[in-house]
Order: C-alpha cells, then sequence, then structure tokens
C-alpha cells in the first residue's frame, strides 16, 4: 500500500470507530442530555447517503466505512430520542 | 451534475454541517458531561488525516469538507476538555 493510501485508510479507521466510545458511554450512563438531536439527525442522514453513494459508485471501502459509521450513529441517534423524555431540558 | 454526483455531494453536505448543531447547543447549555472525550479525540484525528489526504489526492471538495468538519469538531473538544473540571463525572 503506498504512503497515500495508508493515510487515507488510517483515517477512515479513525472517523469509523470514533462513535464506539460515545455508544459505550451512553450504554453506561443512560445520559444522553448534552448530545444534540439535530446533530444525528443530520449525520445519521448524511452517512446514509454515503452508504448509498459507495454502492451507486461500487466502492467497497466506502460501503464498509459508512456502513459501520451508520450502525453506530443510529444506535446514539435511537439512544438520544429514548432517553429525551426522561431528562428535563435546561 | 449527473445523479450520483448529487447523491455524493448532498451526503458530503449533511455530514459536514452536523456537527453545526452540536456547536450551538454546547455554546447555550455550557454542558458536555454527557460527549465522549474518547470520540472526538478520535474524530478530530481522523479529519485532520481526511484533510491532509485530501491535499495530497488534492481533491478540493475532500479539502473543504473535512477542513469545515475539523474546524467545528475541534470547537467540540476544546470546549469537552474545558467544561470536563467543572462536571462531576458519574
Amino acid at each position: 500500500m503506498e504512503a497515500i493510501s495508508i493515510v487515507g485508510f488510517t483515517a477512515a479507521v479513525f472517523t469509523t470507530i470514533s462513535f464506539l466510545p460515545q455508544v459505550i458511554k451512553i450504554i453506561k450512563t443512560k445520559h444522553t442530555k448534552d448530545l444534540s438531536l439535530g446533530m444525528y439527525a443530520f449525520f445519521v442522514t448524511g452517512v446514509l447517503l454515503w452508504f448509498v453513494y459507495g454502492f451507486l459508485i461500487y466502492d467497497i471501502p466506502v460501503i464498509i466505512a459508512n456502513g459501520i459509521t451508520l450502525l453506530l450513529s443510529t444506535v446514539i441517534l435511537i439512544y438520544i430520542i429514548k432517553y429525551s423524555n426522561h431528562q428535563p431540558a435546561e
């Protein structure tokens, strides 16, 4: 793998796995009050479009990276909606 | 612009602007307790690498989209670190 590809591959690994610590934190604390519903609504929509785009251009790395990110960010979005009724707004 | 490019462009716009509502929420509430430091540490590193990758392959959309995301996610990371001393862990 050439140097440029290694930078791109490492970038994809970092941005893809980054959502895992947030999922773990939510499962542990059951708190999502400080997380923005708007952010995850936009983000999940965008990543879903990236996932579709991956199939349209048939690029396996784009499909896999965005597939994992879509899964993790959707879990966060569901938890934000689930816990929104139990935490008073500030 | 062909249909496939429109999907990719729309995806980029959504994932890029998604971090703005989170920045606004933090500025309003001054609370970051529920946000994962690990997530933003990984994410900012990954987006920085995407930004560098954009220059290496000299792709203007990759540079612009990741430049904006890098700015917004770095602001969030700084706020998480700034407010971490003022909010007791649970």
